[in-house]
């Protein structure tokens, strides 16, 4: 049973119903009059709001009513939520949110993607762990190829943080391919590209853009072209359909890895189909035991950390 | 007089000399068997490569030979060379390597893309200045649109530094618009988007990536359509008009900012054109006085450092 947050999609609450029924999974609805903004403080309004239809929803998982949370809300409180009651595997230094990159034909998960602003090099290769237990669990990918993202292929390349944790990555056992540029991001350089959550996100939302523009710029080339009309609207249709696979609805949302439980985030602007897409993920993710697989590869790398982990609300343990 | 560096292009020196010859500029090819890879530490290589045809270019601006430099070499190797020669503007913390977004319609300035993978707020605050001197010296702009490459819109988003930069430069005489997000960057939500290096340099890369994938997308589906022959090879024209805006080739080249000359780095992979273009860039900085402009908007602005600057080679003056 998938606990879903009814509050926080743009569409509002029978939109978000719409897609739970259209899923095809068995879920519960948490609705609520106390939701949480995108402007609030997430760890803050997590606190003070336990009412919030997300707090609940985080907080069936923990309590063992749901085998997962979805919600179209704010990743930060999600990510605030989740901490707080689902809370961290153990030896997990941070949860970090990651996204399917929608570029078409080649899946690429980039994490994180806003959680995590500044990270120190352990958390980067925790990030690396858990992608990849991501996409074999999943996605059924076959020892993910694992990339870190940098300005340049050599080793060396980078801050200092990236320069130390590409040396542990390449001294582990995944399937580790070095640095990945912005272009091998795009390019299908790794199935998993790990990132601080800045960069991330810059990359993410500049990916966003660039698709917008270049595909809104080939959509008036046609349009502007009356002797192509024939042509042009089939050409319009296949440029539909690579809109639909660059579309975030049908990416089945961000998803929180490194907590105990599955927790995913759908676009705040996510249509009825968003939300079933990310309510089938969340059940995909429970199915293949994603939480147990991503444990079990941590430990097995040696990638947790040995002291226990810090009290909930440290952003920084 | 334009400095040009023979060396460094993939095509080879005739093709640059060819591209020099067809920008209508006057110039002096500066060649020699002696250059520096994309593979050498730059200010090792240029200091014990004082032969090396980029170093003599760079020379000529210092030794007031020649107005401006241009090559289409490695972009380190061109900016250990004009550090050394021709020197930062006095008050310049580190010059910046900044280039026009190649988005159609509208040109934006990202700055900096690789030349500083660290940064302090106040270098954030020169680039700033620097990029807004350049839209308007260069590109007529008057009062651009400067914003901070961020991940959120809000004041308080983003690390510290950030944060200290953004109360800066809202309080400076900037036409400052805030921070910009990724979609924004490319959206053309300021004329100027300031960064440090590795964001900078990651961001330009995911944009050239996905607008490659993108059109590539797009072309395939065209051809894959046998009934859009006719409307299809219009619309193949029009795509083709579009990538040849997106093509790094038209945009001129990076420019280097902060330095007591102006610098021009070509596409490695430039054609003929491309090094033309590069040189013409030069020539309308020099003609605009843009050092001149630099030098005056960061001395008004109060954002000059006090102390005299570092020795060369201190990249972290």
């Amino acid at each position: 049973m998938i606990a879903v947050d009814a509050n926080g999609a743009d569409a509002g609450p029978s939109v978000v119903a719409e897609g739970a029924r259209r899923s095809g999974v068995p879920f519960k609805l948490y609705d609520s009059p106390v939701w949480i903004s995108n402007e609030e403080e997430p760890v803050r309004a997590v606190r003070s709001k336990p009412e919030a239809s997300i707090v609940q929803a985080a907080r069936a998982v923990a309590d063992g009513n749901a085998a997962a949370v979805v919600s179209a809300g704010s990743t930060g409180a999600m990510l605030a939520a989740c901490t707080l009651h689902v809370k961290r595997l153990k030896g997990v230094h941070r949860p970090a949110v990651a996204l399917l990159v929608p570029v078409p034909g080649r899946p690429t998960l980039l994490l994180d993607v806003g959680a995590n602003v500044e990270v120190r090099p352990e958390h980067l290769v925790q990030f690396a762990y858990m992608g990849a237990a991501f996409m074999e669990a999943v996605h059924g990918l076959e020892r993910p190829r694992v990339g870190l993202l940098n300005i340049g292929e050599e080793p060396g390349k980078g801050t200092e943080d990236l320069v130390a944790a590409h040396e542990r990555l390449a001294g582990g056992p995944l399937n580790f391919v070095g640095n990945v540029e912005g272009t091998g991001l795009v390019g299908g350089a790794a199935d998993v590209v790990v990132s601080d959550g800045f960069t991330g996100n810059v990359a993410l939302k500049t990916m966003e853009g660039t698709a917008k523009a270049v595909a809104g710029a080939v959509r008036d080339a046609i349009r502007s072209n009356p002797v192509s009309a024939a042509g042009g609207l089939l050409v319009r249709r296949s440029v539909g359909r690579l809109r639909e696979q660059l579309d975030p609805n049908t990416t089945g949302g961000a998803i929180l890895l490194g907590l105990r439980g599955v927790a995913v985030v759908a676009h705040g602007s996510s249509t009825a189909e968003g939300v079933a897409n990310a309510v089938r993920l969340a059940q995909r993710s429970v199915d293949e035991q994603m939480i147990e697989r991503t444990a079990q590869a941590l430990q097995a790398a040696g990638a947790l950390r040995s002291a226990p982990a810090a009290s909930v609300g440290d952003s920084h343990g």
